[in-house]
C-alpha cells in the first residue's frame, strides 16, 4: 500500500466549550472529499492533535472512518512525547481502521538521532501498519537527519515521510536518495512550494490550506501530473496569496494559533464550520481579524 | 501553605520491561525521607514524566502518597502539552491528595507569552490547589518571561516557581521582584549553584542529584540556614564533583538519558534501585559507563 | 542596471601561507567566464570574505576587475559587523569599479529589524551603487523579515536580494510580493533547488557549487529560460549529487570549512587551483577526504 | 602577571557624528579610576568594539594608555570575525602597551570546537601577551566548551576567561576544574550575580554597569574579600535594581542598544559624558526613555 496526491491535514472544529463540533467536522470531511482530495491526514498539528486526549482522539478517528467510509485513504497522527504513548495511540488507531500512522520524533524529552531512529523502530515493531515519519522541527525542536530517514526507509521501518521542516533543499536531496524506491512515499507539508516539490518528484502534499481550498490543491496536483507547469505555477501563486490568512492573527496570537485560526476563520466565513474557536490556551481570531480575512478570500476567488 | 527546603524531583526506577519497579521506588522514597528532605517533587523531568501514561502517573502518585504518609510535602508534576490535558492530570493528582501541582508552559504547540499566562490561569481556575510554575526551556523551548511570572504570582495564580532555566541572573532578578512576597515559593532546579541561590534568597532547591545524595543537599540547606557559607560552599563543591555522573553517558546517549541515567546508575550501585533502565527510546548506560561512575561516587564519599 | 542569470560566489584560492594565490584566482575567474556565467559575486561567504582584511579585499576586487575586464558584471560583498565599516568597504569597492555591493544584516552586535532596515538605508545613502541585500541567517543569526525586504525594495534602498536563508517558502512569497517590480533582482543562494527557484520566477542564482561546474548551472539556466523543465530538473539532479562534496569534510571540519573546502578540493583535482587550503582557523580537507571527492566528480561527469 | 578585582568594560562615548568623544572618554576613565576599579577592559562589547575600525580602535587604546598612565591594568578586546584579523588587532594593541588581549571565538563563519581551540592557539603563538578567552555566545552564537577552556588554560594558551555566557552553572564547574590553578584568571561578565560568582571563587568581575556605579562594584568586591556576604548581597541587590536601566529602551531599540544605551543615558545624566549616542545602526534612547532612567538612578542613590 502506498499513498499519493493531495492529503490535507484535517481541521477539527470546536464548540464554544472546546469539545469537538462533530456536525461541523462532518462538513469539513465532505468538503474535502468533494474537493477531490486523495487522502486525509487526521490528528496532525492542523487538527490541534496535542490538545486532544485519548478519548477525543479515538472519537475523532472513529467519526472520520465512519464518515469517509472508504472514499479516501486515512492517515492518523499518533503524536505524543514518547515511544510507548505513541504506540498506545497507534494501536488504538489501527483497531479503528486507519491506513497508516504518522509519527514525530519524541519531544519534551531531549533525544539523540540514534534514539530517535529507535523510536520509529519500536513503533513499527509494535504496530503492523505503515509508519510515516513526520519531520516537524518547529514543534519537536529537532530535525530528522536525512541519512536517518533514508536508513529507516530502506530497512522497512517507515513507509513514507511528511516533511514539514521547511528545509526544501534537504527534502530535494532525500527525494534523490530514494529515487530508486518509488514505494517510499515522500510528501511535503508546505502550502506554498507545492509545485516545486511535485516538479522535483514528491509523491504528495499535505497542505493545511487545503482545508480552505481543496479544489485548488487538486487542480495544482492535476496540472503537475500532466506536466503543465505553467498552470501549476499559476494555481500555486493564487494559493500563496490565499496563504496570507495565516498571518492575520499575528502578533496578537501565537503563530500556531494564527495559522490554524486563519484556516478556521476562513472556513467559518465559507459556511463550512460553525465557529473559529481554538483550543486553550490559544487565542481565537477576533472579529476585526476575521474581517481582514474576507478580502483575501475574495481575491482568491473563494468569496463572491 | 508554603514550601521550602530540599525537594528532590524523584527518580522513578523501571523494570526491564519498562514498567515501574515499585519496590525499588519505595526504597527511593525511603532513602530521600531518611536523608532529611523537606518535600518531594514527583513526576517532573527526572521522573521521566512524559514517558508515563495517565494510568502509570496515577499509580506513581498513589504509591507516593501511601508510602510517604504525611512525612513530606508532595508536589506533583502535571506535564503534558496543552491546557486541558494538564487540568485532567491536575484533577487526578488532587483527588489522590498531593499538596501542589507543578505546571510547565505548553509544548509542541507554539504559544505566545500571553497565551502561556492564560494557560496557568486556566489550570488554577480549574483546580483548587497551589500551582507552581515550572520554567524549563530546555524541554518546552520557551522561557517564562520574568514580568509574566511576577504577574502570575501577584494575581494569585501561582504559588511558586521552579526555575530550571539555567538563567540564574534572571532568577536573581525575580527573587528581588518578589522580595516583599515571602509566601511566593521560589526554588532553583539547579544542582550546582544551590549555595548561590540560597544566599540570594531562594526558598528551596529541587536537585535531581538529590536522589543520589539527599544528605548532601540537606547539609547544604542547613549550612545556608545558619549562614555558614563556607560550609555551604564546601558541600556544594563536593556535589558539583559528584554531578559529573550526568556526563558519563555522553555522547552515546542523549543528554536527557545521560542525566537521569547517571542518577539511576549511581543509585543502582548504591543498592537503592534494581536497574538503571531508562524509558524508551532513551539509551540506558552500559556497564562500561557504569564503571566510570564508581570512582566519582568514591571521590564524593558515597562508596567505600 | 539590473542583474540576472548565473552569478557564482567566487572561490578565492590561498597559498600555504594563507595569502591569496592570485595565479590560481585568475584561473578561477577564467574558468567561470569560460563556463558562460552572467556575473560574479566576489567577497561573499564562499570567498571567505570575513577572513580577509581591508588590503586583501581591495587587492581581490582590483584583480577581479582587471581580469574580468568587462566580460561579466561584478557584485562585491562588503561584509563586516556594522554600518560604518560596511560603508568603508562599499566606498572602496565603488572606487575600484564594481557594479553593485552586497550587504548583510549587522552581526556580532544584536540589532532589531528596524535597526537592520536603517543599516541598509545608511549604506545606500553613503554609496551611490546598487545595494543587494544578503539574507544569510546561518552567518549573521537573524533572518531578514519579508515585509522589511519588500519595503527596502519599494523605497529604492535595495536593488535586489540574495536569499541564502534556506527558507524557500518565504522566498516564494517575496517573489510574489515583488512580482510587479521586475527591476528588483531576486536571486537564490541555493545550489540544489535552483530549477524550483527559476520556475517560481527568481531572476538569478548564486551557487557556490558553480565554481566547480559553471557549465552545469549555465545549462540549467538556459533550460529554464526556454521552459524545458525536464532538462532543468535532470541538470539540477546531477548537480545535487555533485553537491555531496560539501559533506565530505564533516564532522572533522566545521560545516563552513567542509563546504568551501569541498569546492576547493574539487577545483584542485580539476586542475583549476593549486591548493585546497582554507583560511585559519578552519581545517583543510585532508588527503583521505580528498580521495572521497574523486568518485563524486566522476559520477557527475567532471572527471574521466 | 595575573588580574583580579573589578575590571569594567569601558563605555566609549560618541559625538553626534559618531566619532569618539575623547574628552568625555577621558572623564569615563577618570570616573572609573576614582571609583577604585582594579583594571579596565577596553574594546569589549560595551565599548561597541565591532563598530570601530582599526584606526579608531588604535586611537581608543592609545588614549586609554595615555590617560590611565599605569594606574590600572588594561585588557584590550581584539574582536573581529577571524584569526588573522584578530592577530592584527592584537599586535597593534601590544605595540601600544596593553597588559592582555581578550579574544572571542570566530564569528560569522561557522567553526567547530576544535577549530575554535586552534583559533586561540594561533593568536597566542602570534602575540606574546596574556590571552583571555571571552565566552559570549549571545554575540558569536557558539558557547566555549568547558573542557576546551580547561585544556587551553592548562596548556598555557589562555591566561584567563571572561564568562559572559550567562551559564553560571557551567562557570561554577570551570572554577572547580581549575581550582588548582589560581594563576588562571576566571571572571564573570555578569552584573547581577557577582556576589555569587565571588563566593564561588571567581577572581574578578567585568560589569558593564560598573561604568555607571564603579564604587558599588568596588564595595561589593571589598565586602566579598573580607567575607562579609550580607554586605555583598545588599550591595548586589542595590545594583540589580539599578540594572533595570538596561531594559528601558526595549522594545523600541534592540537589546544590544538598550543595554549600552542605558549605561550611556545614565552616565550623561550623571554628568560624566556629553551624549548618549549609539553607533549606527543602533537606536539611541530618546528623551522619554531617558526620563524613565532618572527614578532608577535616584532609587539607587546615584541622583539627588
Amino acid at each position: 500500500m502506498t499513498f499519493s496526491g493531495v492529503i490535507p491535514p484535517v481541521v477539527v472544529p470546536l464548540n464554544d466549550d472546546f469539545t469537538v463540533d462533530f456536525p461541523s467536522y462532518t462538513r469539513v470531511l465532505e468538503h474535502l472529499i468533494a474537493g477531490g482530495v486523495h487522502g486525509l491526514f487526521v490528528l496532525g498539528s492542523t487538527s490541534e492533535v496535542v490538545f486532544h486526549d485519548e478519548a477525543a482522539r479515538r472519537a475523532i478517528i472513529e467519526h472520520t472512518v465512519r464518515v469517509v467510509n472508504g472514499r479516501a485513504r486515512i492517515l492518523a497522527g499518533v503524536i505524543d512525547p514518547t515511544t510507548d504513548r505513541v504506540i498506545a495511540h497507534a494501536r488504538a488507531a489501527k483497531a479503528i481502521g486507519v491506513d497508516a500512522v504518522v509519527v514525530t520524533a519524541p519531544f519534551y524529552t531531549r533525544t539523540s538521532q540514534p534514539e530517535i531512529l529507535d523510536h520509529f523502530r519500536y513503533v513499527k515493531a509494535a504496530v503492523d501498519l505503515p509508519v510515516v515519519a513526520y519531520d516537524i522541527p518547529v514543534c519537536v525542536h529537532v530535525k530528522l537527519d536525512r541519512a536517518g530517514v533514508v536508513a529507516l526507509a530502506r530497512e522497512g521501518t517507515i513507509a513514507g515521510l511528511k516533511d514539514s521542516s521547511g528545509d526544501d533543499g534537504n527534502f530535494r536531496m532525500a527525494l534523490l536518495d530514494l529515487a530508486d524506491r518509488p514505494d517510499i512515499f515522500l510528501m511535503t507539508g508546505s502550502e506554498i512550494v507545492v509545485d516545486s516539490a511535485l516538479a522535483a518528484g514528491a509523491h504528495g502534499v499535505v497542505p493545511g490550506l487545503g482545508n480552505v481550498d481543496p479544489h485548488g490543491y487538486v487542480r495544482l496536483w492535476d496540472a503537475a501530473r500532466r506536466g503543465d507547469w505553467a498552470a501549476a505555477r499559476a494555481e500555486q501563486e493564487r494559493l500563496c496569496r490565499l496563504f496570507e490568512i495565516v498571518f492575520v492573527g499575528l502578533p496578537r496570537t501565537s503563530s500556531g494559533a494564527a495559522g490554524v485560526g486563519g484556516f478556521k476563520t476562513a472556513m467559518r466565513r465559507l459556511g463550512i464550520i460553525a465557529t473559529n474557536v481554538m483550543a486553550r490556551p490559544q487565542r481565537t481570531l477576533d472579529e476585526a481579524e476575521a474581517a481582514r480575512i474576507d478580502p483575501i478570500l475574495r481575491a482568491a476567488g473563494l468569496l463572491g
